[in-house]
């Protein structure tokens, strides 16, 4: 007992000097000198350094990668921070991506404004959780704000709309999210909850679930309908509502990439012959492959007539809203029942903010919900209509650009983009050697790698023919985005597509995304002049399409 | 013509300049003598002292602060960076809740580390996307990894399991995301899906969905049962996923606020006599409002017993694993299919970081999606198997804090909270006008004010009796933590809970929460005194207290 006593007095004194150190963790902040203050002055003084010097462009397998990140013991002990953070440096931060890389074009992040990074650093130190009032206070009616000011930016309604429903604590303009999954799948079980709201017969969907509302009102299926080129969230959503992906039904697209409305129409009501109800419709505001935007406005005609949900998910060009030159692209976005917007996208905010948007703001309360301790009914908590809890204050970043750079400031943004794409697209026609596939309609666009030669034959090709020439092409492709991306001075991505000229044909291109402002035509050019060397290096898809060419040209 | 052409040059002309500005935006760093600079600085040299000297402690009405946010239009012009810090400081920051602040004890947001701070700084500045390896590299396999420790706390699984799984493309440990409630929908989500799986018979839910499955099994319904304490996410994902609210089963407890296994048993016969199918059980390990935990072991007997799938939501509770001393309180979460933990509670990570860890890695097949430009089939992309799309690499921070506190360290915090807790507890059993409600368990317990006389008239009154006392001890429970709330001096949070020495009355209760390593026992002997001399000022619910002390005592 005695001895037991005794250990027990150790361990109680040794906890007490760990105590002490733990304390400090939490309040002697990292000193000037040390490995992280360092880095911390280093990143605000000069980000763009800091991401040059540190991001190591080499390519390094992921297999080399992982060896770095495969102990699965959580260490016992304490590391200190110095230790760690060069740590982080050597095997994370240099094996990390370089988003805002002006040559990297191939996806949809891009450089960050400054005054991002401090002001998150506010945010990060304030830690305020909007899922309630309690732990966010002031943020709670600035999420408000920015909910409103994007309400406004779609459906443009007068002050006395948003006087009343701004700030009101039973309805909601709509919800912010972690991003457009989030944002895509509020929006549809916004409308399926709808759909089969409560009545006098039936207690509603949100209470008996799926099963009972189909028992209930008689039908086979419930659909939501789509351009191809939908998102793949959207057939997630369709998963995880209930509904099932089979009813997620993919429609036809045109040349351009836009959705047939006739196509969704016949699609529809040949759906409704057979008893499934069309829950939804949804228009692209921007493809994520293509960048395309549906006929909106004839799809908000479709949905009147079918009389379901119009949801448009404009995740990646909602933003195109702020350029009064290029905003009537957009046209009848604001006849959409709901609107998904990713201010991570083509809003310059870090990583992390989604939005949906109502275009009525009783809507909502189809999905409210509350509890004892939290979100209690009256309160203006938002977590009460928010598939999220716990989230944190990303609005403030949004909030803070739409004030810094004003409407103007994102319309110059925007129209730049735009430009640039168009600019691309010139030099890519312009280039013997490379085929546009998709132009711009935003600042998207797809082309690929296709000797002068090939492009020649291609246009008197047969079916079986073409068939066989584009199977190298998209080795050649991949092979030559793979390789780019291994040297890592610039990087485009790569998907496929159907493509009309080829009859349907679906073929393997490159896919740019020129929404980084710092992006120049000089890398453009270079780009395309890496590829064409690039392309010389393939030992077995052009050899292979030489042959093609001279055994044509032979006979 | 010519007016038009000399129009758009002057256009062209101001974009130039405003296209200048704009770069700068993206490449030259706020000058250390801004106002932004001066604030980060301010953050970096002295956290507590930023918060301290900017939250401002006054109430301030909601409406008030509403006046602030309420404009809807986005501005036309940009706004100087300072001008914008200025408001942000006066108006956001010093109407925020001060969520770090030792007294502000009645949430489960804590202080941070300091290294979080800076860490985070690196974490925005790279940007990354964790929705695939292209926009992520080294992140992944780090977030891949952070599942696997996470994984290994709960499961303890050998090296050659991580070995084989940690990395696989086809399988997955778990799934980060934005928060607790995300992470208990994808669980049910991976629950129902592999419940209704695909077989030679049926193409599976996810292709076809709950009406289709349910019509296919034959089942008049679907229900997952918990504790009436469960967290009302739960009912959110209910919802969501299509079972209806109702199937939420809310199971009694005993008077420690755990759930009664046995009678979940009998609700769970009578249900599948009713052929409603058992989806799910569901153990809560730390009950938001009392912090219990529930009997995993048995939970996991019955499950096993049901043949349906356990999940625990140990969102609050699951960093207890880190602790030896207290770990023994989570005994059978190692049975559980499914487990939610966030980070950003009991692991001291900024907002925005919640996970699920699923105990076989093939469950998540089930849940599995893929697109032609990303989540390719084969690819790592943790994208495939999550919930959302794009997302930030939150999972650096965890694996930061794994790292430089090791399990050790946070085994010092997890015991430290807990002894908090018990010392709180002892203080109020000490202090005759107040009632321990809910003993701690962790480090959450509940109690109220009551005045010494009436808990002596409690003791002996009839229900009728005990109902009008409740009712005006809820008044004065309420109209105490209203009151201290606006004082702005310290925080308890409230919730009403049902006591078993009331015969099960709901009763309006405290709630605090003692996660905060900087919060001292000076600080909660202060707090009692607070609403001790906040009780005094109450002129409605404390003089009905005294009429019928009064009155009782003349009987």
């Amino acid at each position: 007992m005695i001895i037991f006593i005794r250990v027990k007095e150790e361990i109680t004194k040794v906890a007490k000097a760990d105590l002490q150190s733990l304390h400090r963790i939490f309040t002697v902040p990292e000193a000037p000198n040390s490995t992280l203050g360092r880095i911390e002055r280093e990143i605000s003084h000069n980000l763009a350094g800091f991401l040059n010097e540190h991001l190591v462009a080499r390519a390094i397998s992921l297999s080399d990668i992982e060896r770095d990140f495969c102990d699965p013991e959580i260490p016992e002990n304490p590391t200190f921070v110095s230790e760690h953070t060069s740590f982080l440096l050597e095997k994370l931060v240099a094996q990390s991506v370089h988003t805002a890389a002006p040559s990297f074009i191939g996806h949809m992040t891009s450089a960050l404004p400054y005054f991002m990074l401090p002001l998150s650093k506010i945010l990060i130190a304030l830690n305020q959780n909007l899922v309630k009032i309690e732990t966010s206070k002031a943020f709670t009616p600035l999420e408000r704000q920015v909910l409103g000011m994007m309400h406004g930016l779609i459906y443009r309604r007068d002050n006395a709309f948003y006087e009343k429903y701004m700030h009101s604590e039973s309805d909601s303009l709509g919800a912010f999210c972690s991003g457009g999954t989030v944002a895509n799948i509020t929006a549809l079980w916004v409308a399926r909850n709808n759909l089969f709201k409560r009545d006098k017969d039936f207690p509603g969907i949100s209470r008996v679930g799926m099963f009972k509302a189909m028992q209930h009102y008689g039908y086979q299926g419930l659909a939501i309908l789509v351009s191809r080129r939908g998102h793949y969230s959207l057939s997630k959503a369709a998963d995880i509502l209930g509904l099932g992906r089979d009813e997620l039904i993919a429609v036809e697209v045109d040349e351009n990439h836009k959705v047939k409305a006739d196509e969704m129409r016949r699609q529809a009501q040949q759906l409704e012959k057979q008893n499934i109800k069309v829950l939804a419709i949804v228009g692209v505001a921007g493809t994520t492959e293509t960048g395309n935007v549906d006929p909106l406005d004839e799809l908000a005609d479709l949905a009147k007539e079918l009389g379901c949900h119009f949801h448009v998910d404009a995740a990646w060009g909602g933003a195109t809203l702020f350029s009064e030159t290029h905003k009537s692209l957009l046209n009848g976005i604001e006849r959409a029942d709901s609107v998904t917007i990713d201010a991570h996208k083509q809003m310059y905010v870090p990583m992390g903010a989604g939005m949906v948007l109502f275009k009525t703001p009783e809507m909502a309360t189809e999905i409210e919900h509350h509890a004892e301790y939290v979100l209690r009914k009256g309160s203006k908590d938002l977590g009460s209509h928010t598939l999220e809890g716990s989230r944190p204050g990303m609005a403030m970043l949004v909030y803070s650009a739409l004030k810094i750079l004003g409407r103007q400031g994102y319309q110059l943004l925007i129209d730049r983009s735009l430009q640039q794409a168009r600019y691309f697209a010139g030099l890519i026609d312009n280039a013997s050697q490379f085929e546009l596939i998709s132009r711009p309609e935003l600042c998207i666009l797809t082309y690929r790698f296709v000797p002068t030669e090939v492009q020649n034959i291609l246009k008197h090709a047969d079916t079986e023919l073409t068939t066989e020439i584009n199977q190298y092409l998209d080795d050649l492709t991949r092979f030559i985005q793979k390789r780019q991306r291994e040297a890592g001075k610039s990087f485009v991505s790569r998907t496929r597509i159907n493509v009309k000229k080829y009859q349907g044909q679906i073929v393997t291109v490159f896919r740019v995304v020129l929404a980084n402002p710092l992006t120049t035509q000089e890398i453009l050019n270079d780009v395309l002049c890496e590829q064409a060397k690039l392309a010389k290096q393939s030992e077995i898809s052009l050899p292979q399409l030489k042959r093609i060419v001279a055994d044509y040209t032979a006979v």
